[in-house]
């Protein structure tokens, strides 16, 4: 019999070290694992290919490790445990083993900070730039999981971490901003996604803001129904986004991967405490009214901000 | 507040008439779905890779259809009955609407061929080929799953349907070889995974063939640490791959999707039984034996056949 060709002999190198329970040593057809009995099960998915969700030259050490990021963001919007992933990897043919190998670590340290093991997958040759995807499987306590719809008029609006990192990151990376320490640079290449914080009885929705925080919000009014308005002057920034001054930028950049909850007043307490259990920092940042799904962004008079755009397109 | 990015336009427009229970109308962050009690369950994907895994110029219908039944056929091998799938689509940012429509319409057909429906993905733009990628969900009864060890030797090789017809396709539609009928291009576009035969408890080890009928039984062989033996004139060929008359090509080139399977002695009429109770077309071609993991393809003279390569990588 012939030497096993590329392929098989990747898989057993790099991917099969990752491979948790379920995954039949990658050696089958398929994945086979039995579901946490009494539970839900939530499923994401996500693509990222280069040049148009990460930048050619990005350590391959990241991709992965934001790939999962990206999709646990996901499932920390529907309050769900993480347990595992299938991933498929499409490379071009002289992708080098070191690539692979630093792609790989990055896989390894994520597995280990989210607690979950790669299941299965695909990698295959692409003549076009590096795209994968993943879906990440989590469970939750039935009918517990967090929904878009559910705000009401009075809610107030909320938001984890700060906003805008992630997008002032992208433009650092481009060279057109100053980036000394690299803390917006990491946020871009290492988004946080708020698994573990448990929410669910608390929010009357939630949802993760991936595209800009402005369309995202649209999204949210959508689903459920009620208008918006989001004081510009509350919206946490880091200190580095701060200095780069570029507020509007930050609201509609995308890439930020924090959770936008709707809080009834009354449960606003609870909030504060279980973000404090979590420590997660969480900022009110506006409110809920009736009247056509829309979000107004407002300055610190209290005037409409105009805005080029709401938000990011991957397409 | 703007109106939506084509993103979501696409999602709306296409897929969401796609998306089936647990889906929540692609709305949400992702999919919720309960899995059937007492199940456990089976996952597989694989990418699509235009330029690798189909040509350029293949019709959208088939695409869509031809990602879902490779990962159908994978169940298949495992025994498992399909649940549902993510998807993430990856096109030129150019796409016209007819491609989405066609694409759209091929997997609602296949939809209601397997009883699937779409759960959730991701739909971005790419400066590459197209770029396809599926996870499918299916359940199987605990400890059931069929699996690629287990064969013993004296156990006698069979495969479903016919081999070599997708190789041959891909030829035909390169214009390489003649395919007057159009069969082999069909066979090429459209796999026929082999969900419903029910061959748990029979078998003792199973796979799809998918790189390559000699390949791929070697991978069996190492997985079950035993020797096989295939007699090249018992390998079913379809009257058209007959009339091409190239059958190393055959049980090299991969793209059948057809299961590969060890029986023992004894249960060789249930096997019977059940592939005529499914109406799936079954042949003996061959036999394990103890010894080191290889595969001797025989002739009809009992020579052994040199073959150039044994299948097919993707990388």
């Amino acid at each position: 019999m012939p030497t096993l060709p590329p392929e098989f002999d990747l898989i057993a190198r790099y991917f099969r070290p990752l491979a948790g329970e379920g995954s039949l040593g990658l050696a089958d057809d398929a994945a086979v694992f039995m579901p946490p009995p009494g539970r839900e099960l939530v499923i994401s998915a996500d693509a990222m290919v280069g040049g148009v969700h990460f930048l050619p030259d990005d350590p391959p050490e990241t991709l992965g490790r934001k790939l999962l990021r990206v999709n646990l963001s996901d499932l920390a919007a529907m309050g769900a445990t993480p347990l595992g992933y299938v991933l498929t990897v499409s490379v071009p043919a002289d992708t080098a083993s070191h690539w692979f190998e630093a792609f790989a670590a990055g896989l390894a340290l994520d597995q280990a900070a989210f607690g979950i093991a790669l299941l299965g997958g695909d990698t295959t040759r692409t003549p076009g730039p590096v795209s994968l995807s993943a879906t990440v499987i989590g469970h939750v306590a039935p009918g517990q999981a967090l929904r878009r719809h559910g705000a009401r008029p009075g809610d107030s609006l909320w938001v984890t971490g700060t906003i805008g990192d992630g997008a002032l990151g992208l433009l650092a990376l481009r060279g057109e901003i100053a980036d000394p320490d690299g803390f917006l640079a990491a946020r871009y290449h290492l988004p946080r996604p708020r698994i573990g914080l448990r929410v669910a009885g608390i929010v009357s929705a939630a949802m993760d803001v991936s595209d800009g925080l402005v369309q995202d919000c649209g999204h949210l009014c959508q689903a459920s129904d009620v208008a918006a308005t989001i004081e510009l002057g509350r919206v946490p920034f880091s200190a580095q986004a701060r200095q780069a001054a570029m507020p509007h930028l930050c609201v509609t950049g995308g890439d930020d991967y924090e959770l936008l909850l709707a809080v009834p007043p009354a449960q606003e307490a609870r909030l504060l405490a279980e973000c404090g259990r979590a420590g997660v920092p969480v900022t009110r940042i506006g409110a809920f009214a009736s009247g056509h799904p829309s979000v107004t962004v407002l300055d610190e008079s209290g005037r409409t901000v105009p805005l080029e755009k709401a938000g990011w397109s991957h397409f």
